[in-house]
């Protein structure tokens, strides 16, 4: 019988503290019969964020093509997506229950390919793009793509999204950590990236890239465009591929706009550092987290090295249709002139504002409680909230803002995720939060938050 | 910028042949005009095999939740679907564009492990089901639990599925090869598992599992209940795991019945080996491959290790919601008395009575070819063709029955795959093609086989 000692001990290394132990208390205390707040985790659809009725409309028929044949259907589709349904029900011979080609639908990867060239106003090729099963597995791919020994390393910033260290630590690979400014809301700063490189180089690893999220995750930032030509060059000059999380590039809330890697490099010409950036569905004003869609688009690559992604998603046989529909229908929206045209703009519009006037909230109300302050949230769907309390010299097992965060859980109810979790610069204490709960119930978060704070400060 | 030799050569070694050169070659003639049959890959709804209306019915309405709200949907939709969507949809808070669960859905696991009791007659636990983006990510999570270092090893049949070369290759881990007995009808031989492993034992590998595929694939077989007690008691003499690969299960056309491992190890009251089964609605009466739909269940485990897997599907989040949802209408399907009762039956039993006819006819016919034999297919979607050519005493970079197959596709646009793509014994010369294509088409193939066989014959 299989024991814990008989397993591969990177997987137990590996941690995912998005949904680690703090989240499972939480879960056994709802059981218990408490009310709790999760706002650990980026998942809009589950705090009555809508999904867009066209999106949903859509891949309702073509789960169900029968109906494209009634009459009745009139009455309960819009008529563009009727048509949309039947125009692509028409190139997918076996409809979405048939295995794809392993690089995704051939109308999808041009359709994405087009998306990029009309946002960012530059060339994009329909043959470089992948559709995946959510982004997390197109990060994956290029990290194991790019992994070909364990002295190999990929920068990875602190703080980060877990699924990097996590993906690291499962291939054996080395994660170069490179801390984001949080003086100077939280861009990359050269003089760190050239030390941890060079740090990196000391200790005998092998750097081959640089991941960067952008807007951050877990830190809300929007990274300038200057931050983002000083990334590529740094890039250029030290032979690094940059890998680009750009999943929350609709998710922007400040006067900084979003600029993609991808059209940052094509306007400097750079044509010698190789580019993987990745979108999902999962957030912004879709927040279709369940239907694991995504795309990972390459630049500055052989077709002999795209082919190794192609061969690895071979074996996985293909993404899942239905995200992958749902990945067509986030880069086509309707029209202006069709008949969902109104609704889909309103209803986007909704969802971004209640987000924007959730960041203020939170920017705003979080800074007014002595002993916490936040970098104001630009962007993605989080805030690093940084906690002024003493930090013991000698580090407990149980790292100080985690036992803070469960203090937080058991007195209040709210579930956040430790710093630690994400990694924060060495003496101070973090947590991150969603602010997707309703407005409300952020108010009421914040002051709970308050009274619980100034009373964990007495304590220590 | 990325060059091949920069990248993890892992990667470049692993090989799948059911999406290889051969399937590359049959569309570049598809582009030039060519009319193909793609024998190549089981996927059934590309053959026209419809999907069963209950279970598109389902998901089409939570997919659209706002229908149910609808008077004029019970014209459009059977009551019984209307029902279990409305039941489906009150426990998903957030419905399918939500996150669920690391482990897949609640109720969905209940539904699953009730499932296995039922059709086996023996207890199976909630908690030790992991819902899967498709069989072949839970077979990769398996794998990927047993390997701890790279001189681990798991037995793997030959011929063999390639998902389980390829992973073992990307896991850098050793793969031992036992042959199946082809004179025997693909059976598992007794002294063939232990003298592959004891050679594998005195090459210094160190086996933790064996992986059986049962109904077969490629071979079609189905495993006699005698076999399996073999295999249940030489995996528990030398402390093993088993792997159980039985995707086919509902493909069945012979007079033996199948058996599952859970099932036979559960009355042998063998408790000291741990089994990983994986099951899916990709195939059988369903073949909803591109839902990417899954599970694994897993025995003989302790909590802290199921846990590991739970924690490695935490790293991507979950498994899409709608495969989630479709596994759960598979395991669920309409009773008796209900509305889509009788149309669902039809359905299912017109997929399998046309599968059972095409298998004779694939079975009855290429036996009839001079110089082609073929195990008669029992189970699954595939023959496993044996070709009697003589094979050169020194082996060409093209290896003979490749060129035999590239041969046939170029003459004929019948593309199936080669033997070598899933291991043979040596000396042998085989290749791999599914009996999905509609009757007359396969009658047609059968003969055109033929006429080319021939010739390929006086050629050599």
């Amino acid at each position: 019988m299989i024991k814990l000692n008989d397993i591969n001990e990177k997987i137990i290394q590996a941690e995912y503290a998005v949904r680690g132990s703090i989240v499972d208390r939480a879960q056994e205390l709802e059981r218990q019969g408490r009310s709790i707040i999760y706002c650990n985790i980026g998942n809009p659809h589950t705090f009555k964020q809508k999904p867009l009725t066209y999106v949903r409309e859509v891949l309702s028929l073509l789960e169900f093509p029968n109906l494209l044949e009634k009459q009745a259907i009139t009455n309960l589709f819009h008529s563009d997506s009727i048509a949309r349904a039947k125009y692509i029900y028409n190139q997918m011979p076996g409809g979405v229950g048939a295995y794809t080609p392993s690089a995704g639908i051939g109308f999808i990867r041009e359709a994405v390919a087009e998306f990029i060239a009309m946002r960012d106003k530059i060339p994009a090729l329909p043959d470089r793009i992948l559709l995946t099963d959510g982004a997390s597995k197109a990060a994956q791919a290029v990290i194991q793509l790019l992994i070909k020994s364990p002295s190999y390393g990929i920068m990875v910033p602190v703080p980060q999204y877990p699924l990097y260290s996590a993906t690291l630590t499962l291939l054996d690979a080395k994660k170069i950590d490179y801390y984001l400014d949080e003086a100077n809301g939280w861009q990359l700063d050269l003089d760190e990236l050239e030390e941890s490189l060079a740090k990196a180089k000391a200790n005998g690893i092998t750097p081959v890239a640089i991941t960067v999220i952008n807007p951050g995750n877990p830190t809300g930032a929007v990274l300038t465009r200057e931050n983002i030509e000083m990334v590529i060059d740094f890039a250029s000059r030290h032979k690094l591929a940059i890998l680009a999380d750009e999943v929350y590039q609709n998710n922007i809330y400040g006067s900084k706009s979003f600029y993609s890697f991808a059209k940052v490099m094509h306007e400097l010409k750079v044509e010698d550092v190789s580019l993987f950036s990745i979108y999902s569905m999962s957030k912004g004003y879709f927040g279709e987290c369940g239907h694991r869609s995504g795309y990972l688009e390459v630049r500055n690559i052989d077709d002999e090295v795209f082919a190794q992604f192609v061969k690895l998603q071979s074996i996985n046989l293909c993404a899942n249709t239905v995200g992958q529909l749902a990945t067509y229908l986030m880069v086509t929206p309707p029209k202006l002139g069709e008949a969902s045209y109104d609704l889909y703009a309103r209803e986007k519009d909704q969802i971004l504002q209640n987000l924007k006037e959730k960041s203020r909230v939170i920017g705003d109300e979080l800074n007014k409680i002595p002993g916490i302050s936040v970098s104001y949230p630009e962007g993605a769907m989080y805030a690093f909230v940084k906690l002024d309390l003493p930090v013991p010299a000698k580090v407990d097992i149980i790292p100080e803002d985690e036992k803070y965060c469960l203090a937080l859980l058991e007195e209040t109810g709210i579930c956040v995720v430790p710093g630690s979790g994400f990694g924060q610069y060495p003496g101070t204490l973090h947590f991150r939060t969603t602010f997707l709960p309703p407005l409300e119930e952020i108010i009421n978060l914040v002051s709970r938050l308050k009274k619980f704070h100034i009373a964990y400060q007495n304590l220590g």
